[in-house]
C-alpha cells in the first residue's frame, strides 16, 4: 500500500528562503500569514492529508461512486466522514473573503494545501476543488444577493459547487454549445440541456450543490458571443436561506473512467431547471475566463501532486527492494543482493522526478503569489505586472507540469518492475489518476495554443518581455558568482534558446499561422524548462546562502544543490531539441491530405 | 468502439520493396514464401484479427479472467471460440518445424502476424504467444522424447505453454530464485515453489498446459549457476500420448492488473509437481537466454501493435470530431466547425505516431529476417553476422518500441480529449495494455544495460562495428543523391552522434562503470533513433524508386516521403539531447546518499 508524507519542509524553505514571502506583506492577508502561522497551518493540513485522506485513496479507486435508481449519487466508503473532518477544520475558507466567513489568508496557502490534498487523494480533493471554482465565480461575478445566498454556505463547506461547460458535441469549442435558457418572467430562467464530464456533479457529501452552468439565452447570438453564465442550485434556496424544493437537474449517468474513480463524473441533465443569470447576458464565457487561470493552476498542481506521491513511493521501494549488485562494487555483502537504489538507471528515474517536482513546486508558488498580488495588491503597476506573469505562466504550468507529472508517475511505476503493474501496490492508480490532468480544463494542446496565440502577443508582448527581462537580469546579476556557475550557464543558454524560438514565431507565424500551431507544444515545454531552470537557480542560491549563514540544514541544502545540478545537466539539454523542431515549421506536419493518414 | 485494420499493404511494401525478402531465398523456408503466398497469408490473418479478435478486446478488458474455487481459470466470453478458430487456421505452426507439424515458413511472417494479433487483442494474443516460447524452448533444448511428446500438440495449438521465471522476491535477479527440484529417482523431479506474474498460467482454452519452469536442483550452486530448466505439464501425459493424472501445480490466485485483463496472470503454486529436466543441469538460465531475443522481439512487437491500433483510431476520431476552425482559414464553411485534423497540434500527434510506427515496423522486420538467417541460414559467416545484428537490435527494439509505443497510446488518447478518458471509447485500454510491455520480459532499464553492458562489448564490439559500417556505407552510397538529401543528412548526423556516445562509453565507463549505467537508457534511445532513421532512409529510397519506375502507388509513396521527412525533422533532433546527457556521466546522478531522497 502506498503512503504519503506532505513536503512541509520543502514548502517552508521555498516560501521563506527562496521566494521570500515576507516581501509581500503589503498585500492584504499576507501580514497575517506569519511564518509560525503558516508552519502550523501546513502541519495541521499535512496531518489531515496523510492520516485521513491518503488511506481512502485505494478504497475510492476500487469502489468508485454509485448512481442509484432515483438518480442519487453516493461516494466511496469513508468519503463523507473525511469530508466532514475537512470542513470542520475550516479548510474550504482558508483564503476566501472574510465578509462571507472566509479566513482571508493568501491563496498561495490554498495552493499548497491543494497539492497535499491531491497527492493524498486526488478524487476526493476534486469535491472541494470544484467548489472553489463556484466560490470564485460568484465572488467575482455574482450579485450581492447571490453572494449572500450562496457564499457563506459554500465557504463553510456545507454546500459544494460544480462547473458545467462541456456538452457531448463540444468541449474545446464552446461556441457550439446548445444548452438553452428561457426567461421565466420572474428574473429566473428555465435551463434545459445536457452537460457531460461534470466532476463532482452529484454526491452525498452535502445537502446542496451549486451548479455554475453555461447556456444560451433564447435569441442570443450564435457562437461564443451568445453564452451566459447561470447559477443553478440542486435544491432551491428559500428566502430565509433554508432549503426548498428540488430543482429539475439530475445526474443522468456516471462516466466509466480510466481513473479518479472516487470522484463522481456526471452526465447532468437540466430539464427546465431554475437558474439565475450571473453577471451580464452573453458575457458568460468572459466570466469563465476570469477564473480560468486559477482553475488551470489547480490542475497543474494535480500534476505535481501525483508526481510527488508516486516519487515518494518509488523511493521507498527502491530502498527496500533488493535485486542484483551495484556495478561499482557490492554495497551490502551481508545481504543476498543490494537495494536497487544503488543502480544508476534507478537513480536516473528517482533524480528526474525529484529534480522536476521541487522546481515545479517552486514555480507554482512563484505564480500563485503573483495571483494573490494580481487580485489583492494595492499598487496598480504591481498588480498588472503580477497579472501579466500569472497569465503567461498559467498555460505553462498546466501543460508542462501535467505532461511531465504524468510521465513521472509512469517512471515511478517503472521503478517497481512487475509489481508496478499490480493494483494492490497502488502505483498504477497514480498513473491513471494523473492522466486526466493532461486533458481537462483545456487539453494540453490548447494550453500551448493559449500560450503562443494569446499570452505571447497580448499587450504587445508585455508579459513575455517582462519575464525575459527578469530572468536575463538574474543571469547578469549572478554570472560572476563561481558557486552559481553550474546553474547560471545552462539557464543563460536556455533563455537564449527560448528567445530564439520566440523570435522565430515573430518572424514566421504572422504570414503562416500554422507555423505557430506546429511549434506550440514544443514552445510550451521549452518555456517550462527555462522557467523551471530559473527556479532551480534561485533554489540553489538560497541553499548556498543558508549554508553560508550557518542557519540552514546543511544536508538539506547540499541535497538541493546536487538535485539542481542534475536538472541542469540532464533535463535542460532538451531545450535545444525543442528549438530545432520549432524551426522546422509546419511544412512536413501539414503536408498530408487527411485521407493519407 | 475502436476498430482495427491490419496494415497489410505497408507490410508487403516493406517486405518486397524495402527489405527485398526475395534476397533471402537461400534461407530454408523463404523460397516457399512467394510474394503471392505471403499476401494471401497476411490477408487471411488480417481478417481473423479484424473480424474475430478485435471485437473481443473490450469484452476481455471488462470481464477479465476468473479463478474458480477449485483453482480452474476461465477466460472471457468468446475467447475459447476465437482460439479454436485461430488453431483451425493453422496459425500456431506457421513457422514451426515441419517435422512436428509446423509449416516451416519464415519466423518473419510470424512476427508480422504477432503484430496483427496484438493490435487486435493483446490479452488474447498472449496465450498463443507464450506457447511460442515453450515451443522454442523444447525445440532448442528438449530431448527427442520431450519433443515427440509435446511439440506436435503445442504446434497444433491443442496445448498451450508458459514460462515460469519470476518469484515474489526475484524478477530481474534470477540468481535469488528458490523454487526447488528434488530428484524422484525415476528421472523426474518434484518441483516445489511459487512463481508469480505467469502470463496465461492457467486457462480454459486447451486441455493441457506445458509449463517451462526455472528451479534449483537440491544441492546445486547458489546464484545463477545453479538454475535448471524443467518441463512441467499441467496434466501428465501417458506413454501413448493420452492425458493422465493432474500434476501438482495450480493457479493460486489471479493478479489484479492495470491492463491485459483478458490474459490470466497467475500466481502458480508448484507443490511437488512432477517435472523433467530440459537440457543440462544448472544450465537453465543459459537455455532461457537463447530464447530471450525472440521473446523480447515479441514484446517490442506488442509496443508497435498498441501504438498502431491507437493511432488508427485517433485518425478516425480526428477526421470526424469537429471543434474550432483551422487557423490558416476556415476549411469547411458549410459545417459548424472544421474536423480537428486541420489543427497543427493534432497533426503533430498523428504524424509523430505514424512516423514512428512505420519505421518501427520496418526495424522489426529487418531484425526478424536476421533472426531467420541466424537460425536457419546455411552460410556460417552470414549466420554469425545476422545473429550479431539481431542480438544488438533486440534490446533496442524491446526498450525503444515499447517506451515510445506506450507514449503513442497516450498521445492517441489525447487526440480524443475528454472522451479519451472514458472506458467506452476504448482508448484508455490501449494505454493500460501497452504499459506492461515496458515492464515484462526485462524492464526497459534492463534492456538498456543489456545493450551497453553486454551487446556493445561482445566479441570486441563486432556487432556494433558492423552496424555502424552498414549505416555509414549507406550514407556514403546515397549522399550525392539530391532526392535523398532530406534523409541522408539527418541520418549522417545521427550516426555521428551515436558514434560519439559509443566512444564516450569506451573512454569513460571502464574506469567508472556507473558512467555506463547512467547513460544506458539515453544510449538505447539514441541507438533506436538512428536505427529508425536508417529505416526511414531505406523506405524513402524504395518509395522514390517505386515512383520513378511507375510501378508504385504514387499517393502511397508520396505519403511515405512526407512522413519520413517529418521523422527526420521532428524526431531525430532528440539525438543531440541524448548525447548531451550521456556525456555528463554519473556524478550528479549518484551524488545523493540513499537517505537524501
Amino acid at each position: 500500500m502506498p503512503s504519503y508524507k506532505a513536503p512541509v519542509d520543502d514548502v517552508l524553505f521555498l516560501l521563506n528562503d527562496v521566494i521570500g514571502i515576507e516581501k509581500y506583506n503589503n498585500v492584504p492577508g499576507f501580514a497575517d500569514a506569519t511564518p509560525d502561522l503558516v508552519k502550523a497551518i501546513l502541519e495541521e493540513g499535512a496531518k489531515l492529508c496523510e492520516e485521513v485522506l491518503q488511506p481512502l485513496n485505494r478504497i475510492g479507486d476500487e469502489q468508485g461512486c454509485t448512481r442509484h435508481e432515483d438518480g442519487r449519487v453516493t461516494t466511496p466508503e469513508g468519503f463523507k466522514a473525511a469530508y466532514d473532518k475537512y470542513t470542520e477544520g475550516g479548510w474550504v475558507g482558508l483564503s476566501a473573503d472574510p465578509d462571507y466567513g472566509g479566513q482571508g489568508l493568501p491563496h498561495t496557502l490554498s495552493a499548497v494545501m491543494s497539492e497535499f490534498l491531491s497527492a493524498a487523494n486526488m478524487a476526493f480533493a476534486m469535491y472541494p476543488g470544484l467548489a472553489q471554482g463556484a466560490i470564485a465565480a460568484l465572488t467575482l461575478h455574482g450579485s450581492d444577493a447571490q453572494k449572500a445566498t450562496y457564499l457563506p454556505k459554500l465557504i463553510a463547506g456545507e454546500w459544494l459547487g460544480t462547473m458545467n461547460l462541456t456538452e457531448p458535441h463540444c468541449g474545446t469549442d464552446l461556441g457550439l454549445l446548445k444548452t438553452k435558457a428561457v426567461p421565466n418572467g420572474d428574473g429566473s430562467y428555465a435551463i434545459t440541456g445536457t452537460k457531460i464530464f461534470i466532476s463532482s456533479g452529484d454526491n452525498d457529501l452535502v445537502d446542496n450543490i451549486i451548479h455554475l452552468v453555461l447556456a444560451r439565452i433564447e435569441g442570443a447570438p450564435e457562437g461564443t458571443k451568445g453564452i451566459s453564465l447561470f447559477v443553478v442550485p440542486k435544491v432551491r434556496v428559500n428566502a430565509d436561506g433554508s432549503l426548498g424544493a428540488a430543482n429539475a437537474v439530475e445526474c443522468g449517468a456516471l462516466e466509466h473512467k480510466m481513473g479518479i474513480h472516487g470522484n463522481a463524473t456526471c452526465v447532468m441533465n437540466y430539464d427546465g431547471a431554475t437558474g439565475w443569470l450571473v453577471g451580464e447576458e452573453n458575457k458568460g464565457l468572459r466570466a469563465m475566463f476570469t477564473m480560468m487561470n486559477e482553475a488551470r493552476l489547480g490542475v497543474g498542481i494535480q500534476g505535481l501532486a501525483q508526481s510527488e506521491v508516486a516519487y515518494q513511493n518509488a523511493v521507498d521501494y527502491a530502498r527496500e527492494r533488493r535485486q542484483g549488485r551495484a556495478i561499482s562494487g557490492v554495497k551490502e555483502p551481508e545481504q543476498s543482493a543490494d537495494p536497487i537504489i544503488v543502480h544508476p538507471d534507478v537513480r536516473r528515474m528517482l533524480m528526474s522526478m525529484k529534480a522536476f517536482n521541487e522546481a515545479a513546486r517552486a514555480l507554482i508558488l512563484w505564480t500563485a503569489i503573483r495571483g494573490d498580488v494580481a487580485h489583492r495588491g494595492t499598487d496598480t503597476a504591481e498588480r498588472q505586472a503580477a497579472e501579466d506573469l500569472m497569465g503567461l505562466m498559467t498555460p505553462v504550468i498546466k501543460g508542462v507540469i501535467t505532461d511531465t507529472g504524468f510521465q513521472n508517475t509512469v517512471m515511478a511505476q517503472q521503478v517497481y518492475g512487475g509489481h508496478g503493474y499490480i493494483a494492490e501496490w497502488g502505483m498504477e492508480q497514480f498513473v491513471r489518476d494523473a492522466r486526466i490532468s493532461m486533458i481537462y480544463e483545456g487539453a494540453n494542446g490548447i494550453q500551448a495554443l493559449d500560450l503562443v496565440g494569446r499570452k505571447l502577443p497580448a499587450n504587445g508582448g508585455r508579459a513575455v518581455m517582462a519575464f525575459f527581462q527578469e530572468v536575463g537580469e538574474y543571469v547578469v546579476a549572478h554570472q560572476d558568482d563561481e558557486a552559481m556557475a553550474p546553474f547560471i550557464g545552462p539557464l543563460k543558454t536556455g533563455l537564449e534558446t527560448l528567445q530564439q524560438a520566440t523570435m522565430w514565431f515573430m518572424q514566421n507565424a504572422m504570414a503562416k499561422p500554422d507555423n505557430a500551431g506546429a511549434g506550440s507544444t514544443d514552445y510550451m515545454h521549452l518555456f517550462g524548462l527555462v522557467a523551471l531552470g530559473y527556479m532551480w537557480a534561485q533554489i540553489a542560491k538560497a541553499a548556498q546562502e543558508a549554508v553560508a549563514s550557518g542557519n540552514g540544514n546543511a544536508a538539506f541544502c547540499e541535497t538541493k544543490l546536487a538535485t539542481g545540478r542534475y536538472f541542469m545537466e540532464r533535463i535542460m539539454p532538451e531545450t535545444a531539441a525543442h528549438l530545432a523542431r520549432i524551426q522546422f515549421g509546419a511544412d512536413s506536419m501539414m503536408a498530408l491530405p487527411a485521407e493519407a493518414f
